[in-house]
């Protein structure tokens, strides 16, 4: 019945998220509010990493993608967990460090890295460059040069995979501003560069097709891909490549639609196509990098609000306005993206009634959906959306000055306050 | 030849904004960089003022809409400039009262205001009060009840009029989560609920009809609509509504194509449409309310950017790519939004490549624009992105933990800076 596996209902009819009274977390910290699930989120880190190490032996890192979900409670979470961590700006890469993250495990990536983000982390001894151009490739060798180092790195292929996606996360492809192209020999004459520079050695090589897959066919596909270039490499330059890192976009439920596979039947599929390629073209199994975020964070988070109004348009729609919006999840706006609602106070009545959720924005597209069906609802019910444990408090904004809402965690039936809820004095901090 | 007067060139063939050299502001406050020209903010506010004086009389009050941008050193220009203020949340309120703006001109809208917000506008001396909805009426008259005080109001009218805009800020018509409808008496029967309450006082009817129009007739449309309700509100009921607020929603310039009516023209158009129809109706011209915000500040701001690296994929599409992106301009991947970019470094160069200008986020929605015409480029130069003073600051966003860009203003051929860039400490300030 529940969408995501943190989710139940309790003796008085409430939504529990691991198993504490969604209600009660409302009326203790307001609303709106952001709800995760430690505990599930933990229990997926763990399920990914038994996953690789049955299916891979032990040559692998799991690196959640931070820009799902970042805060330095999160980094806590990911070192206990032995995972690593994917960064795209100085800002990510920040909070890390100021979570106390082992940076060892951090992958640095992002299609524009400035120099002072450069510095930023090799100075904080990052992992991982995952360099994206031959320009940036160049700006790294000197400025690792200058600081006396060698900076470790991989970089982003475009492999050309088609994944069935909406076309705002789909990056795989050559029409895309991240990486260098497999097709023309981008990649290859990438390669041919960077061993030719002194302060740079490389390690690895990544792609990332796509965000929200169903598929698993496109992930082994541009497995297969990116091992033949290690081949070549190996054959043509005489260097074997260490390191494959194949990015993450593991789809997760949004609405009872959606049918993720198993992430231990994910990680076999393209697991067992790497090892079986490698044998085909008798190269070393790489050490095996994936890069999930949405999938270890989205399901297991929740966001709560409290309705506002209620408007019946006859013949046209109804209109449920909430305390947030757009500001906390603009994912209707940007991607027109599919939620499930439900009413947390009385879980088990059922979803008779087609509303459109609004948030409290100054404009018509600050939707949370079209066409949800939910029951009945009337001014300060509750309403909890779903999976909205990624790309929601980190896409978050102050669009009309609306603070952003506070994150908690449950975690063994107890709350935990991860993020504070910003003040009108945050607001205007910066104001002069 | 420039898309905004408040550009234009100097003698080393560099870009001006308000006559200050452009890329000498990026040097001095880096980049991204939002840059405004004060003076020509400045200047439009009295043009509204003006128009309306010369075409209505006294008899007015213009209003900016702060969720264009809402800042505390926009509050005290509008201040000098005896403006009004259209605030949308408890957020807006709060920036408009610590820069010390009176608040008997702020007009308090929003669908869905929460009973602390009611509160902070009471006890701030809010000027008006603009009502959703009934049930929010309702609120606000136990609320105005209970701190023995009188709310004026005026309430938020759906008069019906299709503007030709984008879909997500069309609000005019009856489908839209905001206001009351013409049809069905809904408006009709909100202002009778509204003179039977005792802690309010009906003082006026409000509606808005969308966003980035440039057609006047819609406007004109909705004035004799509301007009003949205002009518039909003193004839049923023998009450006459003593004000009209018009909204905002007046285009500008984004690119060439672009081809805004002049403000004097806008004006004449709406008030002569208003005086004609209350001296058909008989009834006394009313306080006349607009609410301009895009188009007071849209032209006059630019965003400075840093080319990273430039990626020319072979018989596909150039990539620029850029240190910002949806970030601090999401309107590309909210709405598809068209801007104009140029070279501010070489400002005479022609514009003969087409290029996609890409943010620095992980993610492939993350443009500025796709097909712009702009000289060639190399990494390292510097672009502008024009017509970017409205829904840019205001929307930015983390996202990534990219930090927001800072506001500086140019006024009298120097600059100042408004708003201080964002460290990655205030990124992390809420985090526990």
């Amino acid at each position: 019945m529940f969408l995501s596996s943190c989710l139940s209902e309790n003796s008085e009819g409430h939504l529990t998220i691991g198993g504490v009274d969604v209600p009660a977390l409302a009326r203790e910290y307001g609303t709106p509010l952001y709800i995760m699930d430690e505990d599930a989120i933990r229990s997926t880190c763990r399920e990914y990493r038994k996953a690789m190490l049955r299916h891979y032996g032990k040559n692998f890192l799991v690196a959640f993608a931070s820009k799902a979900f970042c805060t330095k409670y999160m980094y806590k979470i990911l070192a206990e967990e032995n995972m690593g961590a994917d960064v795209v700006s100085g800002g990510e890469l920040y909070t890390a460090l100021k979570a106390g993250f082992p940076m060892n495990r951090v992958y640095f990536h992002g299609n524009n890295k400035t120099d002072d983000e450069i510095k930023l982390a090799l100075s904080s001894g990052v992992g991982r460059f995952v360099a994206d151009n031959t320009e940036e490739l160049s700006r790294l060798n000197e400025i690792a040069a200058a600081e006396g180092c060698v900076a470790d790195i991989s970089f982003r292929i475009k492999p050309g995979v088609e994944a069935h996606t909406h076309e705002f996360i789909k990056t795989g492809q050559i029409d895309s501003k991240f990486g260098v192209a497999l097709i023309n020999d981008e990649a290859f004459d990438f390669a041919k560069t960077a061993l030719g520079l002194k302060n740079i050695r490389l390690v690895g090589v990544h792609c990332h097709i796509g965000s929200q897959i169903f598929d698993i066919d496109p992930f082994v596909h541009a497995a297969d891909l990116m091992i033949d270039f290690i081949s070549r490499v190996k054959s043509e330059l005489g260097y074997e490549i260490a390191e494959l890192n194949l990015g993450g976009g593991f789809g997760i439920r949004y609405t009872e639609k959606d049918d993720p596979k198993q992430i231990d039947e994910i990680v076999k599929s393209f697991t067992s196509a790497v090892l079986k390629k490698v044998s085909e073209n008798n190269i070393k199994p790489p050490f095996l990098v994936i890069e999930p975020g949405r999938s270890i964070v989205a399901p297991y988070g929740i966001t709560v609000y409290t309705v506002g109004s209620v408007k019946h348009i006859k013949n046209i729609r109804t209109y449920v306005s909430i305390d947030g919006g757009m500001t906390d999840n603009p994912r209707y706006a940007l991607y027109q993206s599919e939620y499930t609602a439900v009413l947390p106070e009385r879980i088990n009545e059922p979803a008779t009634e087609t509303v459109t959720i609004a948030g409290r924005c100054c404009e018509s597209g600050d939707l949370i959906g079209k066409d949800m069906k939910i029951p009945p609802v009337k001014p300060n019910d509750l309403i909890a959306v779903l999976s909205t444990g990624a790309y929601n408090y980190s896409m978050a904004s102050n669009y009309n000055r609306i603070p952003r809402p506070p994150v908690v965690t449950v975690s063994g039936g107890k709350s935990r306050l991860i993020v504070r809820r910003e003040s009108y004095e945050d607001l205007i901090r910066n104001d002069i």
